[in-house]
């Protein structure tokens, strides 16, 4: 018999941790290691501690809750986050939280003490939103953080990571020991962020890759001319370049077909007024697939499209790599142990990528790991609108529970 | 016999006008109304009563020089602009006050007294940089300009024009008394701000319409995305709308040919992240053809591509005009006369739209005008670069002292 989850404990959770940080504009402000994250890790483990698991915070401020088990070997791990991007919403991370609580709750009700110990890890920094950072927590757990990184991070405020920490009570010259290597595999709901199951009525997804990603910064050099007088024959001109650019880029993303994608998210040109031929234009490109082919693909078409649309134009193009990551495929047999258990309890799922980059990209190069994904309204998230009904959760929280009900009992 | 004139005295004149108001950067600072303003109006007043040239300033601070002639009737009326655009140049509005004040210096010197009185005209403002104003010295002249307006119009500083001209010793209740009614003809000598005449090697272009100009801000609006979980295919993506839309746009200039013209010189998107397509993307499209119809067909093409583009992509477009204004045919009498004179001397000379604003084109509602134009050294204006060599101002200051010979005498 599988675990019990209660929909409306489970509702009044997602509203209880999603009115912490809540501004005055409806979104969550939830930044690591600000007063609202504090609130809201205390109130995760109040709830590990009523449901009596011993609970503990690392050296990088994740909290865990474990559920102990009679062996002493390698430990079953679930989770996400508790960080928030500004004026973000209830589900993105903290849904998963919910998810891994609940199900190793309705385990332990269910089945009593299991033979491997279930961590349930409320990760304290996901988004980098603060210190424009990466995986801050998960990248602690792994063991890649350094307390030299601590001193180079910087928020807007120009306050270091390691003085933010110190502020909290955590010793950034420690961060070495929230380093595990007890994990026996890492086990982590979201939401899908996107409308592919909303949109084809499927109750899960099963990840297969973290998406590869590359931004590039793209700046055109042409010739700042009068908008008048100067023919279109002879101009120079980075906005009419860009403009040809852009559409190409994201021409290419769309021929290609899901999940490639390219976005031109920034655009700026200099001096900028309606009357002036540009001198210089800058504009991002952020690209993404789920394969190294196929990203290799889009990077190589849209670096073409910038090399041959400047130069018909007259005008110099620089290129500054500003994040660039190959896919990550995740663990293939975890995929199978949750595609089964979706398909023994009867629920439709599908195999998919993830378009946004998650914690268990990370997890995944130490030790085995997966993901479920559960339908996004609209497909919307990182806005107060992001919003998964309860019900849907609930399947990708019982296949999660039966996952790991398999690897821990 | 035709005038004289000194190129070493004209060169002398341009750097001694060149050197008032310019700023560490090399760029000339002379808004009308400020101290750099009122030093360059003094030292053409010098030149004009050096020249023995009877001088005033009129209600709008324009100031005249008038060599007296022997009738009572109708003036001839000749000159430019001395304010400058902010990091502005010494050639434009500058040179053409210098060749009005040098042609009639030099038919005085070779012929003496005309029979029309002819006033020399140093306007006070053309460029409406400090006020973001429209002609406000030859708007005064032709009687166009009211107290009202004075006291609507503001600077950066929050200053409006009225205050600024009452800080200078103008009464801007008595604007009305700038206006002129006893004015035969204008002529204007100004570079020409584009590389056509350097280009072809010709020696000046008589001007036969100022340019028709259509300033449009359009905002697109579509839906803020996560920039990676957002498939192409259900994207309302407004930068993807904007980048087809400039690229259409500047494509039927193009295709029109000369002298039709599109520029998108500013473009912002909100929120502007590289990873979140934008909610809204605003675009200014500057557009500019010599005839009414060709503008027409221009704006009604570019109209038409921003429905179609915004339509395909599920974005709204709103399209706010800023200025609009049909092209403006100059006096088909004083054309012949300045191209008969241009051929009589041996110059090679061209008719040719102006795709700049003048003063020309208010003067011209009133009374015959018309435009000279000498070339601009790589077709650079508004800018501390831009360069007429003295030997090719000449023959178009040669031209003009005999259209107003043929005119005066």
């Amino acid at each position: 018999m599988s675990a019990t989850i209660d929909p409306a404990q489970l509702q009044s959770r997602i509203d209880a941790l999603g009115a912490i940080g809540r501004g005055a504009d409806g979104g969550i402000y939830r930044l690591v290691y600000t007063p609202a994250w504090i609130a809201a890790r205390d109130l995760v483990e109040d709830w590990m501690h009523a449901g009596g698991l011993t609970t503990w915070t690392d050296a990088a401020g994740n909290l865990i809750g474990r559920l102990e088990g009679s062996d002493a070997g390698p430990v079953v791990m679930t989770g996400s986050h508790i960080d928030a991007v500004p004026c973000g919403g209830a589900y993105d991370g903290a849904l998963g939280v919910h998810a891994s609580l609940a199900a190793v709750l309705a385990l332990q009700a269910a089945h009593g003490r299991p033979r491997r110990s279930i961590d349930v890890v409320a990760i304290c920094d996901e988004e980098g939103s603060r210190f424009r950072s990466d995986f801050l927590g998960a990248r602690a757990i792994t063991g890649e953080l350094t307390p030299a990184e601590l001193d180079r991070l910087i928020d807007a405020d120009g306050i270091t990571a390691a003085e933010a920490m110190a502020k909290v009570g955590l010793d950034p010259t420690r961060i070495g020991e929230a380093r595990r290597d007890d994990v026996a595999a890492w086990l982590e709901l979201h939401i899908e962020q996107g409308g592919t199951l909303e949109a084809e009525g499927i109750d899960l997804g099963v990840v297969h890759t973290i998406t590869g990603h590359r931004i590039v910064r793209v700046t055109l050099e042409g010739r700042q001319d009068h908008a008048g007088t100067t023919p279109m024959d002879v101009r120079r001109d980075p906005m009419q370049a860009a403009a040809e650019i852009i559409t190409r880029a994201i021409e290419i993303a769309r021929e290609m077909g899901r999940p490639s994608v390219c976005t031109c998210g920034f655009l700026a040109a200099e001096p900028g007024a309606a009357n002036v031929v540009p001198s210089t234009v800058q504009f991002t490109l952020d690209m993404r697939d789920a394969g190294a082919t196929r990203l290799a693909a889009l990077a190589g078409g849209v670096d073409r499209a910038i090399a041959e649309v400047s130069a018909r134009h007259g005008v110099t193009a620089t290129i500054a790599e500003a994040v660039e990551r190959t896919p990550v495929p995740l663990s293939a047999d975890l995929q199978s142990l949750l595609a089964r258990h979706a398909s023994e309890a009867g629920f439709s799922h599908t195999s998919m990528p993830s378009m946004a980059g998650h914690d268990t990209e990370v997890m995944v190069e130490r030790w085995p790991a997966a993901m479920i994904f559960v339908p996004s309204r609209d497909g919307r998230s990182h806005t107060p609108a992001e919003f998964t009904p309860v019900e849907q959760a609930l399947p990708g929280i019982q296949v999660l529970a039966a996952a790991l009900q398999e690897l821990a009992y």
